[in-house]
């Protein structure tokens, strides 16, 4: 029986998603080993042969990236009811990665490959002093950003490119480099003592470090570093330089999964 | 010189503000700490007798209390410009706890005796499964609370009341047990997978727990344990019970500090 996840979970103390070949925590691991009970038969143990389950992500997260909205895929050969899945897994797991939903999955659903699209959500926090409960969740920018000229920006990058210029290591693992933006929102909302400047960026999918990539050049426009315009050179030549650097991994959530017909 | 501080400070890591006989971390000590090299003059080192800063603030938090604008005092004999002790304390100190500003205060103020009133609030995610970057900044409550239960019970705590039975240890450190509170609002933004419930809580002045306490009886009415008019009842008895229980520490935030004509 296929089950999809929900999950949300704080990064911080973890190396990302991906289960380690060094044993490092990831995200992937501990929630593999969670699921361990579940290999049992009353007290028989895991029938013969059994490796552990294998958890499928939407994607992998890096170290330090959060998730609101991770969906995940495992296969369990019981016929078991989610919200009892969903019970115990939260139970077992630590309090820094919670399982919001589970659902029965078609046997064809595959988190990574059915994906329609997905959104991220990076988080600044603009102001002289950052809040202490804002450090585990927000990039930290001391200089006035310029809203009106990141949003003159980020809608530059909506739309079907080659953003081989905004990811890292762009061409040894991917066989194209074309991917579409469908919308970046930049949201402000100020409180005292600084604004929290809110990037939702939607795509059909996202390079490796492409969000951060992306972030990290609007936020060189918000501090007049750049030109809005400037993004079209650095996307037409596909080659990524100095100029764009990746934001720090604490401000980053993804955010949302979406599948076909959702 | 009497300076006036401005503190943030996530309590997750500390026991307190108040600087503890035994040495376990405080918010105070650190800060005191933080403060040392303003002692020295030049390279002649801290002069003879001294013993250190002593930071005053408006009131003690517990230890896993936070503070979104904690205010404190401390004399420095020295004529500092205030913006360049509040960027040193923000270089020296923990990223936990940060000055949101620093201001020359009269040589009369005091940061307790002088408070005209303070705000804390509370906050709540009620919900099944509490989100990991809520679970350091809020009290989780699985079963649906009343909104409105727990509003009319919020209002029998408006005036002024003894309020004996909503305090630890009443009468050993405090000559009257008599308070006012200006107002309590209770506020319920819902979300997916749940609502952030938030309690606002202005006042004259607070006993030892009587925020986490009142809030622990409105959760009791929430959760249709007590009915809003025991409120009077279990207030007219000033002594506490098993009835009132205290909220757990990381839902409360110092919110804000009022001073006369402010």
């Amino acid at each position: 029986m296929r089950f999809r996840l929900l999950l949300a979970y704080d990064g911080t103390a973890y190396n990302g998603w991906q289960r380690q070949p060094s044993g490092l925590p990831s995200i992937q691991q501990t929630i593999e080993e969670a699921l361990l009970p579940f290999a049992r038969h009353g007290k028989e143990g895991p029938p013969p042969g059994f490796a552990g389950f294998t958890v499928v992500g939407s994607g992998r997260t890096d170290a330090g990236v959060h998730a609101h909205g991770q969906v995940a895929h495992v296969n369990i050969d019981r016929d078991l009811p989610p919200v009892a899945l969903k019970r115990a897994l939260n139970v077992s797991l630590p309090a820094d990665i919670r399982v919001l939903d589970v659902s029965a999955a078609a046997p064809d659903f595959h988190a990574q490959f059915s994906t329609h699209g997905k959104e991220y959500r990076y988080f600044v926090w603009n102001g002289e002093v950052l809040p202490p409960d804002r450090r585990l969740y927000a990039a930290h920018v001391r200089n006035p950003l310029d809203i009106a000229a990141m949003r003159d920006a980020a809608a530059r990058f909506v739309g079907e490119h080659d953003f081989a210029a905004f990811t890292a290591n762009p061409h040894r693992t991917v066989a194209s480099t074309v991917r579409t933006v469908r919308g970046i929102d930049v949201v402000a909302e100020p409180a005292p003592f600084g604004t929290l400047v809110e990037f939702r960026v939607c795509g059909n999918g996202f390079l490796y470090k492409m969000v951060r990539s992306i972030v990290g050049f609007l936020l060189a426009v918000g501090l007049g570093r750049e030109r809005p315009e400037n993004v079209d050179e650095v996307m037409a030549s596909r080659v990524r330089t100095a100029r764009v650097e990746s934001a720090p991994p604490q401000g980053l959530f993804l955010w949302s999964v979406q599948y076909p017909g959702e």
